[in-house]
């Protein structure tokens, strides 16, 4: 185990956010906090929440690789007709969050928020043949403000809630009773499911 | 909340593994243990790790919808000379599994696992051309025996596991350093990765 001087001699090695004055305790949970490969209890939210939200980070950052410096072109690449392109993959992604953030943030069915007219969400939350026709021609950052955009929402609403929210169930959701933590895994494993797609696309823009 | 005279006059209806000698309880965490969508600490498992598990088992339970009942045929249909077989596919994920067991629960490198020239599992694990030639004319049943099997040894091992050993960083790790639930996390979020893709080759099989 380093000392507290290893820790003070090391300092300028470490990330910014690890400063001589923290305790040895806080520093190696600043250090935990900072490395995206450490899945597990996080500060400033409950073990349990900490733990989801590492992973949200962690697969977010997986999902961005792919994409990192794509053309408004490749974006908008359309492989046959049923497929989606790229950039309307990564607008399902913040627009799927955004729909679990209201439903299990502020108890909104999935009726109530599409009924909604001006939810400009649900277009990239159905994808389908009106999701091909329109979205197009965005540059990536336009996704990529929407992703961030929602996850900043999200990650602020988790800071507020405990472990006991995340495990309670909801009776009355379409797949059966289902607590906000399956919900929210979902949410994660799901942009891995798309990224799988991503790559899949990815592999076949002609050059 | 239901008093234990309701537990036991709803006995019937409930699943077996809930007994009225049960109290409430321990019925109460049955039918957690019981419900694919309550992802959280699960009986038999320390806090963190039976969250792992629970998360095994709904994303096992998702990827197999897409391939029940599929034939031989569609299990060795190749979209394209790049593809990969959903057969190979889901040999792949046992494949993945099985690696991250040798590396985790018996401290095997990657170049120590693939060295071992009684090692089957190499040709999933790799994919590519060898694999489309090698892997074929199997039954599901075949490949489901495959995860099957190795599933119950990551069980098996992550009982004897506590939240330590799950938090336990590995320095050495290909990616930087990685803790143990990353690593676990990973086997996952790639089943939810190639479950994109599996659904996406499932939708252009000619019927």
């Amino acid at each position: 185990m380093p000392t507290r001087r290893t820790i003070m001699k090391y300092a300028a090695l470490l990330p910014l956010s690890v400063r001589p004055s923290m305790t040895l305790m806080e520093a190696n949970n600043q250090l935990q906090d900072d490395n995206l490969n450490f899945i597990g209890p996080k500060s400033g939210y409950s073990p349990q929440v900490g733990t989801l939200v590492s992973m949200m980070a962690w697969m977010r950052n997986t999902i961005l690789y792919p994409v990192e410096g794509m053309s408004t072109k490749d974006l908008d690449y359309l492989h046959d007709d049923q497929a989606n392109t790229i950039g309307a993959m990564l607008y399902h992604l913040a627009a799927t969050e955004k729909f679990y953030q209201e439903n299990t943030f502020n108890n909104r069915s999935w009726d109530d928020w599409t009924s909604d007219s001006n939810n400009q969400w649900v277009l990239a939350m159905n994808l389908g043949d009106e999701a091909r026709a329109k979205i197009k021609g965005h540059s990536l950052d336009f996704y990529l403000e929407k992703l961030n955009s929602v996850r900043e929402t999200t990650l602020m609403e988790l800071k507020k809630k405990d472990d006991e929210w995340l495990l309670k169930l909801d009776e009355s959701w379409v797949w059966g009773p289902t607590n906000n933590y399956c919900k929210w895994f979902h949410v994660v494993e799901h942009e891995s499911n798309h990224n799988g797609q991503i790559k899949w696309i990815k592999g076949r823009i002609p050059s």
